[in-house]
């Protein structure tokens, strides 16, 4: 039988689960919010922010005189030991509520108060000796210890996104150093261009992807501006003269990041421009990875009536009905992600758009969904690496048959035979079935000697001195 | 010189070009509204919609015995032209502006006003005889008028589109038809799967967009539900006893259309949802048009670096740089609308979400949104019908091939050789680049004439009698 | 110690916990793909749609001669115990995966056949008496079955989702009828407009929603129409004749909805036009109850410096910094909710304009998005209803008040003083901070009592007769 | 009658009006897309844009050694005339086409040539003299020409956009000194929370705005780097060595922006990231704006049953129905343009995802999309700031009576007689509708000097110095 103590607020007493660390406010946030199933118990770093934060607010508090040493440090310890990765079942909110975080905030509040409570020989519950409210929350508002809790979660969050994905595009550099010697046709339009090599192919897919790691760090940057200090609506009343750059300076010493307060707290505590534009930034990464997908799977395209210049890894046997066939498995998983994260930033923008006067209510789902989307992302660009882009190889011969078949080609004898040669040679190619090459040596345009210099990949492959 | 006429408003007097229709208040709509520079004037079945609507409420006000006979027919006969095109420069208002509609409303009032009053052999601005406001607003309000002028534009486009959209299916079909000896192979994840004909391929294009009609139409048809004498939110403040229903029966006269009222005018008059889910029917319309154009896009891929099982008419010449090039510029052109459909259909939710209390104010924008999505799509479904599908060409003799020397055509030996030895083969096939076909043969597994049997395309294009 | 069994497919051979009802292929997928930690075991109705698929598969293969009686009984008694909800815990798959379900039915196939090996004695992975592929899987695809059983469990999920939603719209008719007295401002534009009743506003609530429920339905019926014996591209290869048709016949006689077979199994096999509608239809239901959220907290807003017509049941203690403060947080929590089905109906938008050729491989991300979303707003509405509407209450003075103090009032005033008197008083009213009531009985315009009179409800909410 | 030249291309000879600069390929798009009615013509900076761009090609030609002295200063010139804003009326081609872009290079290509016959004295259409092709598109591809196009143009559209934003903050910060001693109520959730200004207040907007002047232009900084040089796929194919650079070199010199080679030319050209994280700057931007545009419709709500703490200067008469109804018009079209650029900001995200291999052809609606936010965007923010925000004048006794009357208030009060006092205060207050400020008198709690003292400003709108 699972005991129970009581727990009294405003709206009168509930029972708590007696071994429960959180309180009376977490238990009605239980209740009230059965929505999406996650919590923020699966939300580690989210769960170290608001430890960061309190510890950072309380080291303020005990510096401007309002907090007894005693206590802060007690309280510190606290927060470190919930940053460490105890009781993160002691999160039990739903990330989707209403009260625009003011049960994350309080659940927090809650638990370390609890902690300190049982460091003090205390027990759970008796709030007199260190209250949630009075104690944890000091100088603080849900306002503005929330979002700061967000934002430092974001940071680290952003920074294994950011590794992920450098990873991501060391092996597809590693790729095109692999296949620089691969000739094979560019195409346009999907249909034939000119050759080029399928090294400078997946080299482009590094160089494309290196570009977001500035984007997304530069973006990420943002969040280190912060809006402690501000308490209800950035008026900062009931806050200590002095709190809200003196808490930024305690928490850029915690968390490790440069944290700095915000300059116009009126302004900071609504706005969730640096949300929407990071959000965008994952968006763009998004653009790039599911072109990039897409690309993969019309390259692998076949074995017999596609492109197949490239051939994937082989994940999983392919259907029962059909032997030997073997699908793109891992594209198509990054691809879905990719679209959930275009379907994130719309809830993004909707959530942003939605904040009214002096508060934005909308960020738990907001956060949510950035969260959402920075752990599909990371965990795509893992399975993408790990089980598809180091294991593809490249159809060598079959890209080059292509190239040399291709009507496109007659494009590098410009110089040589001229436009009107070369557009008689392609409509003949193409009506009749022969290669642009055969036709050039049984017109006797030019020797095979010379044919064979200018189709060699060095002169097809970069500008050229006439 | 341009002349003025001065008219005057609650705000003040205003000079208005002594030519013009339109009075004081459209005046104030075109200076404060300078946002898109798209105008009423070019949707003429908005304007039509405006003058069904005006000609109806005359009647309506008419037949309750608030309106004299001969202002009426003066008025009807002035709607009659306004529907006849005349006049529609006299709508310069810009398609989005503020104000939920009440622009459009008193540019439709003064316009037919001036037209009365030049009837009646006044001059233009002598309210006194025939006014905007007393005369043709008459029991009205812009928030009942406005929006059923939308429907009553919508219904008429939707027809409109609906056509456009037949004509693009039966052109599909013809295709289908033509196409119906063609084998190919068909593929799942862009991998070769088992042959089918492209006559079932181009008959599902047409099957897929034939659903679309009974969508359009049946989602369109909520339009024919309006809120006429709902005035200014949804009570029925200041109209007469039966005005309601009366006005729907007229309007449903005049229209053509089984215009009825709202069971519920307070419900009907914010209510945005028949364009939310008419939008949405135009972008699953859009979603398959894509899909299709995808198609399209990728089966002419090539010529020789590609699928190349069609041919798409040459619309215009290739690059200069590269002869014999010619691209699939019609399907890129119908996906860019489609993107634009999407686009709009998000304007859309944003605009019918932000919907408060007793109105929406958003419609202008959701209007135009819907409106621009439909003329786009009906030009797009026009141009791939005229300037692609019809011209589409099959390279059989590719397609064949593709057959013949696919691997996924051991699928269809199962029964025969069982799926162990349709193992092998496949394996065999992939690894050494040799056909199923010929290593069928080679292995003397089947006879020649039983593998063609088994390969007839009447014996895998459906299914079997085992 | 953890035991395994070994088991092997055309990749290899892999372990697989000795316990587990899956089998090689489950196991593939757990470690192919670790993208979202929401697994199909958290979706029963999907589980119960595999089972219903698998089972219908199974009486048709036998009606057809293709599976003996002894075998076919096994099966579908094992299916029985599937729906009933054993065995949920070994269906262990992200619900976003690549190979387009592949993954998925073959769980489904696995799983079904270890309880039927263990009704027939045998051990675990003794295939070779009841096979996944072969007997589970014998005359279908991944490409059949798994899109019939999302339809299995999106007909479920809808029906749930449509009893919720009668249960809101009943709720608000309740306080429609309890508030029916509550007379008060309406609001267009956020400004004051003219009277109504604080319950004809709540009806109107009810009533938009009703109109949703047929929107619900009828878009999920499109789900009735499925693709079994399509097989892998919709020609029915390898499937025997008749197969389509009973098989439907089955699947309705075990679900208990009125499947049929689709008309075209080549269109229908990669369409996705009925998540499509369907995921739009949940948008224009988001939309709705958006709207009404962000009016209950309009309505809400007080209690000094807003509205304050009505109070919102106090879910949870205010801000620790301003004592009494109550927020709306059910409504906020619902307005997240909708903002996430918008983003998923993107996704969805995304995934289904993703599709290529013969197939949709996008399949797994949109129909998580629909069933998240189907979740989430059964949830919302259920919070919504039992957590907020049934305990509201209306402040009926305030907004007596208001009316009384209104400009908006003058309106009514206008057949009996005449426009111009009725601008005269609205201009005076609104400089002096004076009521039109006592502005008229001032002038002596009207009587007390024929003052009273108009201003009566019963004058003010409805058409007049004049 | 109209008179027609003879002008031929790849796929035969067609009719161009014989005053037309424009050629046959232009000819062609003009019949080939009739999509939106929205054409080239409308955006001068795209046209000065290919100027610019034609020009820097040229003279990288000309000192490259492939262009003749004398037709370079010709072809300069023409250019220049061009960026003047003659012959705009030569750009008939609707905004979204297929073909990459095609169709508008050779439009600037064809006009720039006929331009410079017309100064060698030739005929329209002799280009013998001076070809489209071989001298105008000399040493480029639309792949390269064509996108560096857009991003002059969007260089400039930023700057002129940027512009337009900062006038918006000035006025909004000059409302923030001018409101500076109008004490309200802040607002938390639309509930009542505690003091501030609405200096503060306005001052916010300012702030918020502020912000992104430095996200337009840091993002509008990515368009410096563009890809003149690539030729077809970026590989440089036909272009002389050394071409990149100085052509990059001399497009900053004729730009005046710091144009700079991209790194790697194979990655640059299909590559649009740089457009999506511009759009979604303007998403932001959007965001911000709708934001502050719901709020100043809810501050001027009423005038008796809202909060009416501002008046938004009256731009337009009230509905003919309701004598002095002012409706916030001007926000009202502002929300709308930024649901139109949430939109555009989707259409771009489809139409950069659907970029193949070397080359996304879906550039024109991709432009087109930003472009029109763009155009939009500026005249919103125009139009807010000269008919709205300047004129907005403030309530003052309004604010104050709410503040005074607020429960809120108590908060204030915590330091001085705590907590439970204040909780106590704050139930009776909204039990009895007692104010705060009396209760506390006849409470004799505080003196009024005290209490007076707290309730100045200074003590509630900022930190403390307890």
């Amino acid at each position: 039988m699972e005991n129970f103590r009581n727990e009294s607020d405003l709206l009168g007493t509930l029972q708590v689960p007696a071994s429960a660390y959180y309180g009376v406010q977490t238990q009605r946030a239980i209740e009230n919010f059965k929505i999406s199933g996650q919590y923020l118990s699966s939300y580690p770093h989210f769960i170290k922010g608001l430890a960061m934060v309190k510890k950072a607010a309380a080291k303020t508090n005990y510096e401007l005189g309002l907090l007894e040493q005693s206590l802060y440090e007690k309280i510190a310890q606290s927060c470190d030991e919930l940053m460490e990765g105890k009781y993160h079942q002691e999160f039990p909110i739903d990330m989707i509520q209403g009260g625009a975080g003011t049960s994350v905030n309080m659940n927090a509040n809650e638990v370390i108060a609890n902690i300190v409570l049982e460091k003090l020989g205390k027990n759970k519950g008796d709030y007199q000796f260190c209250s949630p409210n009075d104690h944890i929350n000091l100088s603080q508002s849900t306002n503005d210890a929330y979002p700061t809790a967000i934002k430092m979660a974001l940071l680290q969050m952003n920074k294994e996104l950011v590794e992920k994905l450098k990873k991501t595009i060391a092996a597809f550099r590693q790729k095109g150093i692999e296949f620089n010697d691969v000739i094979k046709m560019g195409r346009t339009q999907l249909q034939d261009a000119v050759p080029m090599t399928m090294g400078q192919e997946f080299e482009a897919y590094a160089a494309t992807l290196e570009e977001d790691i500035s984007k997304l760090n530069n973006n990420a940057h943002l969040f280190v501006e912060i809006n402690m200090g501000a308490t209800a609506i950035g008026t900062g009343i009931n806050a200590p003269v002095g709190y809200a750059k003196l808490c930024a300076k305690n928490l850029a010493q915690f968390s490790g990041y440069p944290i700095v307060s915000a300059p116009n707290l009126v302004e900071a505590t609504p706005d969730t421009g640096s949300y929407v534009i990071y959000s965008s930034a994952m968006k763009r990464l998004a653009v790039k990875l599911s072109k990039i997908c897409n690309d993969l799977r019309l390259l692998s395209s076949g074995p017999r009536a596609g492109f197949f210049e490239i051939n994937l890894p082989p994940m999983q046997p392919g259907s029962s009905i059909m032997p030997g066939k073997v699908n793109p498995v891992i594209p198509e998983v990054v691809n879905q992600v990719c679209y959930k994260v275009f379907g994130n930033d719309l809830t993004v923008t909707f959530a942003a758009e939605a904040g009214q006067l002096q508060l934005n209510v909308m960020e738990p789902v907001l956060s949510h969904a950035i969260m959402e989307s920075m752990n599909f992302l990371g965990n795509a660009l893992d399975t993408l690496r790990e089980k598809c882009i180091v294991g593809i190889t490249a159809n060598k011969e079959i890209c080059l048959n292509m190239v040399k078949h291709s009507i496109g080609i007659v494009t590098a004898l410009n110089p040589y035979i001229g436009y009107k040669n070369s557009t008689e040679i392609a409509k003949e190619a193409l009506a009749s079935g022969n290669s642009v090459y055969n036709l050039v040596l049984e017109k006797g345009i030019l020797s095979q000697e010379k044919l064979d210099e200018i189709l060699d990949p060095k002169n097809m492959l970069k500008p050229h001195q006439f």
